[in-house]
């Protein structure tokens, strides 16, 4: 639309990140101070910026980093939290999600990043960016703070898709991988399937199946296959990357966010409970702080979508301007490893297995 | 086998708990601790332990206060962890496991407690103890601390079968009502239906269907039903009872509990940094204390498992010492409430209303 302004946001060698600014809770003046952090300490960052645009104007002129970085485009309706995904996807050409979409899809930028409604979100990414060749359910890989050295691991499904049947959980284990290896720099990650126990007679059928395809592909691929691992293993150090339905990632993933908001609440009633604990808890405030920051969900905020045609990041629908930034650097981050390309690179060498019937074996024996 | 011991551990009025002294990873000698933590806190308890006499008699001979009160019953064999359940039905007629659940079967015991492999325990529990009349799927309900004045929610199923359907559910809410009302005493229990957003159009099929059947049964018996809940109300304060299949409860109940461990070692670093952080750990201590205890596992240690003619408990595989007195006490408190025959009877009223056609007709409607 206004291919002058863009071009200037684009700077020299600027990485530019596409931005909805209204799908989050916190509405499009969070959005904007979340990307004006961001721009401060990131120069090789410009945006193009998707909502109305007499909304937007004067919140991006108050950020004077933004200027020359950030271009508006005018989208004049609004995704919300309740619209159905196939009713966005008849009616929502004129909304910010679809418009931030349309400039991934059109190489304007490299990347999407929006807080809107996650389903909404997802069937858009899915029909205007299309599907991975090769790749049959795209997912969302979230972060979950744990020991291991890179102070993360990565769960698919985080809630694209509330079915998954093995095949499609074999290629979350291998989508879970290259995020791995491009986000983290693990060069064999070491990848479980979630399960109610590690015992290989355990679970669901789909799961034995989907445990016998994964195994198959760790041969070939470089990846290490842990085998089944519980819940307790999604904060923990047994794996690297952690494959599951949407529906159970997505329990997994707002249970350890309802413990983490319970034991912060019971914390800081420990601590008013009496003169010596208010005392103590000044004291031990920088201790508290550091244990905060390990585990701060915006620190690791933003599920990607995995599998498709261009990088979208989901940041939480509640996230605060720590959140959105957080979310744009994990997006830059993301540009600029050409994720994309080496996810695609890989999905297609496990499909060349999968077509010479490798793998394909597993689909058709006794397990069915 | 010895009815003349049994007598005397009777005593006046006493209420005799089953326990199998070998299930648990931390071996019988913690059991024992366990059981004589509890005798000395409650006089009116008295045990049948269930396990190798040669080994048992010194570890109760130690404890002075379960003379006269803990008949030691000899089983030779052990069901291990890794044991199938149909092996352990077919062959564990001389297991610990087996004869604590003979204990109540043939009236001896009021309530059975194991530490052992929960899926043996569930199917020996089913097949020697018969399901309740009119129950299609018995289910583990077990507790999540959360700041609702109680203390503690109720979630089930948490993980006695991986599957369940629309009328599993809704008997899951009809179970969880009735342990809240005698457990908790609340008398009208807020029952919530697990699922991945709290919008009516989400989730699985069955989850749908369970839904209507749910709402239909909460107008005739006595419980609110919220509707949809999100993982992060299990710790929450939306309800008191949450439903879900045995496989999402189960890998909720581990997350939850890898959340807590990871939560607790980075505190422990966090407190480990300086000086300063050491010396605030010693002020901040009995915070902490107040805290851990608020949401110590071991003390809302013991799953039950509900929907069988008899109670039994199932207490976590690890427990020490403090677990097994906690699931003792679990154990004698609904056993005094006389769970298992009011449960009975909600169940009988739902099924008569299940079979006058109201809530099936939700059954065979456009939702299937």
């Amino acid at each position: 639309m206004t291919a002058g302004t863009q071009n200037s946001v684009a700077g020299a060698g600027r990485t530019i990140i596409s931005v909805d600014a209204m799908g989050g809770d916190k509405g499009p003046a969070t959005v904007v101070a979340g990307i004006s952090h961001s721009a401060k300490k990131n120069p090789d960052l410009g945006f193009i910026l998707h909502g109305p645009r007499a909304e937007l104007e004067p919140l991006v002129a108050k950020r004077r980093n933004l200027a020359g970085r950030c271009e508006i485009r005018d989208a004049a309706e609004i995704v919300k939290m309740e619209d159905k995904p196939a009713h966005v996807l008849r009616h929502g050409r004129d909304t910010s999600m679809w418009s931030a979409l349309e400039s991934v899809r059109n190489g304007e930028a490299r990347v999407c990043v929006s807080c809107g409604n996650t389903g909404a979100l997802m069937l858009l990414s899915v029909v205007r960016l299309r599907k991975l060749k090769g790749i049959y359910r795209p997912a969302i890989g979230v972060l979950w703070p744990s020991k291991n050295p890179q102070g993360f691991n990565i769960m698919l499904d985080g809630g694209a898709d509330i079915r998954a049947d093995a095949k499609d959980l074999m290629q979350y284990a291998l989508m879970g991988t290259s995020y791995a290896r491009n986000g983290f720099g693990l060069t064999r990650p070491r990848v479980g399937l979630l399960n109610v126990g590690t015992e290989e007679h355990k679970g669901r059928a789909e799961l034995k199946e989907a445990f016998d395809l994964i195994a198959a592909n760790a041969k070939h691929s470089d990846f290490e296959f842990v085998g089944f691992v519980e819940g307790r293993d999604l904060p923990g150090t047994r794996c690297d990357v952690i494959v599951t339905d949407g529906f159970t990632g997505n329990v997994a993933l707002k249970t350890a966010e309802g413990i983490a908001t319970l034991f912060s609440d019971l914390l800081r009633e420990a601590f008013q409970y009496s003169f010596l604990s208010r005392f103590a808890s000044v004291l031990a405030y920088p201790s508290l702080r550091r244990l905060k920051k390990r585990i701060d969900p915006r620190r690791a905020n933003g599920g990607v979508f995995l599998g498709l045609n261009g990088t979208v990041v989901k940041s939480h629908g509640a996230a605060d301007a720590t959140g959105v930034s957080a979310a744009v650097k994990l997006a830059f981050e993301l540009a600029q490893s050409g994720f994309t390309e080496k996810l695609a690179a890989r999905v297609a060498s496990a499909t060349m297995l999968d077509q010479d019937g490798e793998t394909d074996n597993s689909d058709n024996g006794d397990s069915e």
